[in-house]
């Protein structure tokens, strides 16, 4: 990656208790290594309990309430898995509204594993096409959009994966999404 | 509750890894002590792990797979939450007959938490009134239930009910339609 592919670039990292580690901190590495600047949002800001699968890993720091962030102020958005992770933040209506802004100006957002939940709550996923835990299928699905299986769906600005085994190839299509920016118009 | 109200009757509990300790225990207690015969049936036979929330409970063994599992077997079924338990059933194409056999025979069905995704999973919500854990109620809306915030719903012979504090309610009320068998018609 380019040491400064995404300077100047502000990339929201929306996430809470459970997240699943490395979906949240091999992205957040990408985003630093490529020149960004990575902002930790949160329904509440605070001290964040993240998991290995099952078991419970490091703790991260997140520094912004989802309240008190807009998406007008970030050139992009990241959205990791673990089960537990958007199955509490989807029942934020502030976080659930922080991620449609997203939507609404094309802005790129990645979102991997359990983490396209949140994209059924924004009801953002209607005529796209997506991947992510298999377990999701039905309700994405039933939320309007065709689900694919493969390492990595890129359909517009909107970048889908199905677990962190997929972590290179995400994390390598994030940063050419955000050093690309938003677009006037996505297809479907 | 009547000591042999469940006399004869056979009471499947469908779980595996991450179930919500109270929600299976508790309903084993309530058809154990109506007369009933529990049976417990997982995506694969063996020890599982129970969660109190987010942290790991006691361990319970578990007898039957769900691929050697039949609906005409049993008189009822009871499906738990924990957000890790249905989410990992859900992917089990045997679990998921399973569960569709219940309804196909218009069986009585309890489901709590996060249980109903199964439901969704099964495709047999459409036209149904349930409640379910909060963060289940666009995939339920999505799946073509209507969703209702209550302590314990009744329709037909589908019981639903949202979190352990409803337990005394659910469980009274999972007792009552299994006494009262399988019916002939249920209406939306």
């Amino acid at each position: 990656m380019t040491a400064n592919k995404l300077q100047g670039r502000r990339i929201a990292f929306l996430f809470t208790d459970g997240v699943e580690e490395s979906e949240l901190t091999e992205p957040l590495k990408a985003v630093k290594e490529s020149g960004g600047t990575p902002v930790l949002v949160s329904p509440e800001a605070g001290e964040k309990q993240m998991m290995r699968h099952a078991d419970k890993g490091g703790t991260i720091r997140s520094e912004t309430d989802a309240s008190s962030a807009d998406a007008t102020d970030f050139d992009g958005l990241v959205i990791p898995g673990g089960v537990a992770n958007p199955d509490s933040m989807r029942t934020d209506p502030a976080g659930v509204r922080f991620v449609l802004g997203f939507f609404e100006a094309d802005k790129p957002v990645g979102v991997i594993c359990h983490g396209p939940w949140m994209l059924a709550e924004a009801d953002v996923v209607r005529g796209r096409t997506v991947t992510s835990w298999p377990s999701l299928r039905t309700d994405l699905l039933n939320a309007g959009a065709t689900w694919v299986d493969g390492e990595v769906c890129v359909d517009g600005a909107l970048v889908t994966s199905r677990n962190p085994d997929d972590l290179p190839a995400f994390c390598a299509e994030l940063v050419e999404q955000f050093a690309k920016g938003a677009r006037a118009a996505v297809s479907g």
